[in-house]
């Protein structure tokens, strides 16, 4: 019998009555302090996929991040608020100590085949995964970072914190560790996975944190399961740093090119 | 005296009791079906902005249309579900007939001046606005497009409806008609303001309806007013079209380059 995936131990819910679900923090996805956010919105859109109300899968997902996380339990709610013939919409909320922590939305959708086209093609890759050196493997800080295989193939980690300024974009090979084979879950974390582009814009390491990360999702979950734990190609930039907050923006192609999810944010910077 | 601006008519709400309010949709703002999904967008963020508790500027606004309005009253709840010091998150919900219509949610900040650098810097402008013709007045099939004007630089509407395949970018020049000082209201319409980029992908005219909007908002009030009724530069383009759905994220500027808002939305088409 096959171990079961520690992010799959990390977003298990346990049901309540109605639309209630508990759940934990994971310390195999801690962050700094409490728990990488990338976790949290999965756990947000697994109240969502397992709830036996669902229409669709998940086209649209926003989170915001209300509070810190306390690590330990917190009570989510996901509720369908309207069901349409083939799209339903979902308020989420999770509390700790009966206080919100986090509150979200989603948007799944029965879909049919369509004309269809993808306008943004992968970037031009120099290395495929396989050739491309692992980043950050033993030197992570914190704990969520081991659990994502990142190589980076362009804007990496400042190798120096000099405070010489570049541009914010980052491009990289990605997928989770140990390997997994890729669903809504997953990707709605991988889309968090991106270390702070202020770091990267300016060389500098100042406290930031995200304020609410909206991901849509291009491909059904057949696709998903296509892909399998194989890497995604995967870039983020940032348009606009400005007092106190900067937004970053991301997608997440298939190795084949095919462009998966796009996801945005905002992210509040001290200094 | 002077004449009340339309746009401040269609958004003006009603205080209720605690939370709630009442509003209705506008003649001046209406779609083919329904009114502007916009107008609903600065509707929803009026509810935060109107709100006795608001602490700071909005930060970011997203709103998922549930359902089509029908033309007439409306009530909407915008509740500040968790309030930091410096932060505030909101849950806003719209309902004609008892029914859930619109769900979003807002981040309000207090900003304090930091470091700050924009990263996407405007594209070249062709023509000045005054120097670029105005489309789609006389022409418009809908109400809400008088509403505005258009000054096209690129990726103009389709001349033809022969199915040819282009990207899907359009830049234009863009502000209220009648002109008005921008505001974040205003703001939030603007970025909805884009024709469906799908029409301009296909130069096929298929149905469309935007499922999600997302808008970050980069500049505070007082830089908004600063511009006051000049013209924004504005763009917009897709990611992805795929079965069903397709992407859009915009940016705007101010005629003198700073990004004041970037937007994204999710929107259904058919076919």
């Amino acid at each position: 019998m096959q171990q079961k995936h520690v992010f799959d131990d990390a977003i298990a819910l346990e049901p309540q009555r109605g639309d209630r679900f508990t759940g934990r923090t994971s310390a195999a996805y801690g962050n700094m302090v409490g728990p990488f956010g990338g976790m949290t919105a999965a756990q947000a859109l697994n109240g969502v996929l397992v709830h036996p109300e669902r229409l669709g899968e998940p086209i649209a997902l926003t989170v915001n991040f209300a509070a810190a996380l306390e690590d330990g339990a917190f009570d989510l709610v996901a509720r369908p608020v309207r069901t349409n013939r083939s799209t339903q919409h979902w308020t989420i909320e999770m509390t700790q100590n009966a206080q919100t922590v986090l509150t979200a939305s989603a948007v799944t959708a029965v879909r049919r085949a369509t004309w269809s086209a993808d306008e943004l093609p992968p970037p031009p890759v120099p290395t495929r995964a396989a050739d491309t050196p692992r980043a950050m493997r033993d030197g992570a800080i914190v704990e969520w970072v081991k659990r994502y295989e990142m190589r980076l193939l362009e804007g990496a980690f400042p190798p120096v914190w000099d405070g010489s300024e570049s541009d914010s974009r980052t491009l990289l090979w990605l997928r989770d560790d140990p390997p997994r084979a890729l669903d809504f879950a997953s990707l709605a974390a991988l889309a968090d996975t991106f270390f702070p582009r202020i770091w990267r814009r300016r060389a500098t390491m100042v406290p930031i944190g995200t304020v609410s990360l909206t991901t849509y999702f291009h491909a059904s979950g057949n696709e998903l399961a296509a892909v399998g734990d194989r890497h995604l190609l995967a870039q983020a930039r940032a348009f606009a740093f400005r007092n106190g907050y900067f937004d970053q923006s991301a997608q997440l192609w298939s190795d084949a090119g095919a462009l998966l999810a796009s996801s945005h944010q905002i992210v509040y910077y001290k200094e």
